[in-house]
């Protein structure tokens, strides 16, 4: 399939128009639209194939117990992992928490310290803040260059025996800056810290390998890859999995229950308590299918000439200030002189164009910025040029309006 | 509607094998099979009406984000509840572990106690083994009836100043016990102590009004309840939940955030951090919507007349041991003297029954009925007799082929 294909109305519900047009939706940084060969998953999954997984003796049960355990070797698979290593969670920012929550608990002190930036999104900072809350951690937090990136110049000064932990998104979701992850592995295991990457923004920009990246911690969100809300993954070494404490508790993820004593189940079902999503994560899994067979290759071809041609067509209005470097993978923020980014958004909305205006989940880059919110672009697989053209002529009436 | 319309095979897609003739699903009490109102709803909230919630400047996100609060409204609504007072949660299992590790980690210390019992799913045991782990609080364990009801003249004993909360099944998911629900919350109030009720099995089977019950916190899944995996919710009283502390940090939960300080929204919304389960929400207040249609005295009524029709049925065979109530919720365990409930499965299984066979989830049950395990069958609003017919059939078959 090409992109061109995939891009066709017929296959994405969500991209038209209760008149049958194309709704220009340029918010896929927030959330994708789903393809139809994910939308029949979960029907599937939700009807015919229904079941209860792990328990049933009956045969539908195995047959979506092996779907399910397929969904999360295929999610694993994704970014180089295997399945034993995968929990899944109800999303990106519930893997952080766990992190938090468990290995953090277990592992960091008073003394210790862990290692942010400035573009972080908020579920990449408050956990660690509760921790310090809990624990007594310290936070320091990378500067950015220049064009927005993580500065890991600074980063090398800052790093230290202390710092523990090193948590970083691996492409930013205001700018669209793509860390040097290999970088910020080495400089993490030079001090003996573990890292964590979020992958919310990448795995479906990026081809991700943490074997090759030898992270310790990967995260991410189904719903940003084209598939169903109310599912995450959380990605880690097997060791570290292994050794980390279990965080709820509940059926599936024990293996003896006395009032005692209870004993609980090996990774990564320990981190599973209850039923878990079941028709999410074959849903995710189908999400998966669909992106590999594209080829992340050429996603990040198709979205890197989408935001070229954006910068360049908004780079040409004098009153449009551009944010974030110029290879930003599928994002673009920016900002239109003398007009709230809400502002722009309604009128923006009123043209067919859905972008988001505010602070992104971001507000300590937002400070960095010095301004309260950013208007941003961000594209997908199924973004074409209409949709840069409408937000072209959508920004043209804004500064009429506004004029 | 009547429950005879609603058992139409057309309507539930799960309950017909690939034949085209019914499957005689008896596991219920695992997960419910959807109607196809349900799956619409899912399949128009992942396409046509897709798009995140709380944060876009569009129309169709802020039409998602009311649909989404209606769906809020409408699952508080389903127990007597308001909105604000509803967090959804990943689960029942996860509902109970917040208020473990929120309330209970903020409330309770080293000589408080705990009261639960021993009809108590794994859920409503491990959260306070986990708590008791990290605060040192005591968990007592209040015995059961004969009969299989949790025994509220022995808690009437054991109850103390000390106790700080109960948490006890509203319905047992293994025998189908109804608890005594006002006299639990009495004796509860009767020493200050909170009250916790674990609705999973209830709240598709009765009627259930928190306000004139007067308890604290009463938990639910939606997967039970003929909607979506993925999702379920808490309950709190107003006040409790408004001075419960985060548990969970990132996007959507806080007000304000800075590297030195962040503050946090108010309740429910402090407790829902990251990306909601947008389409989940959809589904769980489309199911409450088909259920509250129907009625939940009708489907109690319904499911009585099933269990008592079953009990007769297989009280008739002389080698079939019947436990819990005789006004069991919609639930039936028993044993097939001879044969492991396991083998049971697999035999009826072959003839298009499936029932659950091994622990539910509660071992401490298990060893209470001096068994490792029963066979369950379990009702909803879709089963009739020819079920149960079904259910004779296969146990006759098995008793010959193991006579």
């Amino acid at each position: 399939m090409t992109v061109d294909a995939l891009t066709r109305a017929s296959q994405w519900p969500g991209l038209v128009n209760p008149d049958g047009s194309r709704w220009h939706y340029l918010d896929t940084a927030a959330t994708a639209q789903k393809p139809q060969v994910v939308i029949d998953a979960i029907t599937r999954a939700l009807g015919s194939d229904y079941a209860t997984v792990h328990r049933g003796v009956y045969a539908r049960s195995a047959d979506m117990t092996l779907a399910f355990e397929a969904a999360r070797r295929k999610v694993a698979g994704l970014i180089g992992g295997i399945e034993n290593e995968l929990v899944f969670t109800r999303g990106a920012t519930e893997a952080i928490n766990l992190v938090a929550q468990t290995w953090g608990v277990q592992n960091l002190k008073a003394g210790d310290r862990i290692l942010i930036s400035t573009l972080e999104h908020h579920a990449n900072i408050v956990p660690w803040q509760m921790l310090r809350d809990r624990t007594g951690v310290d936070i320091d937090v990378c500067p950015l260059t220049e064009d927005g990136l993580i500065d890991l110049d600074a980063a090398e000064r800052m790093i230290t025996p202390a710092h523990k932990l090193v948590a970083f998104a691996h492409v930013s979701n205001v700018l669209g800056s793509v860390l040097d992850a290999p970088r910020a592995v080495a400089l993490a295991r030079s001090v003996g810290a573990k890292i964590l990457l979020d992958g919310c923004q990448s795995v479906a920009r990026l081809t991700v390998d943490v074997k090759a990246l030898d992270c310790d911690f990967y995260v991410f969100s189904a719903h940003k890859l084209y598939g169903p809300t109310g599912i995450g993954a959380l990605w880690a070494k097997a060791d570290i999995l292994d050794a980390m404490p279990p965080w709820q508790g509940g059926g599936a993820m024990i293996d003896r229950v006395t009032f005692d004593k209870t004993t609980y189940a090996p990774a990564p079902q320990r981190f599973e308590a209850g039923t878990p999503a079941i028709v999410e994560a074959i849903g995710f899994g189908a999400a998966v299918d669909f992106v590999q067979a594209q080829g992340l290759a050429s996603i990040h071809a198709h979205e890197c000439a989408l935001v070229e041609k954006a910068r360049e067509a908004l780079g040409r209005m004098n009153s449009v200030k551009l944010f974030g470097p110029a290879d930003s993978a599928g994002i673009l923020s920016f900002a239109l002189e003398g007009v709230h980014p809400h502002d722009l958004g309604t009128i923006l909305d009123e043209e067919g164009v859905a972008i988001r205006a505010g602070h992104h989940c971001a507000q300590t880059l937002m400070a960095h910025l010095g301004i309260p919110a950013t208007a941003r672009a961000s594209f997908g697989i199924y973004s074409d040029e209409s949709d840069i053209a409408a937000l072209v002529r959508g920004i043209e009436r804004t500064k009429r309006i506004f004029g």
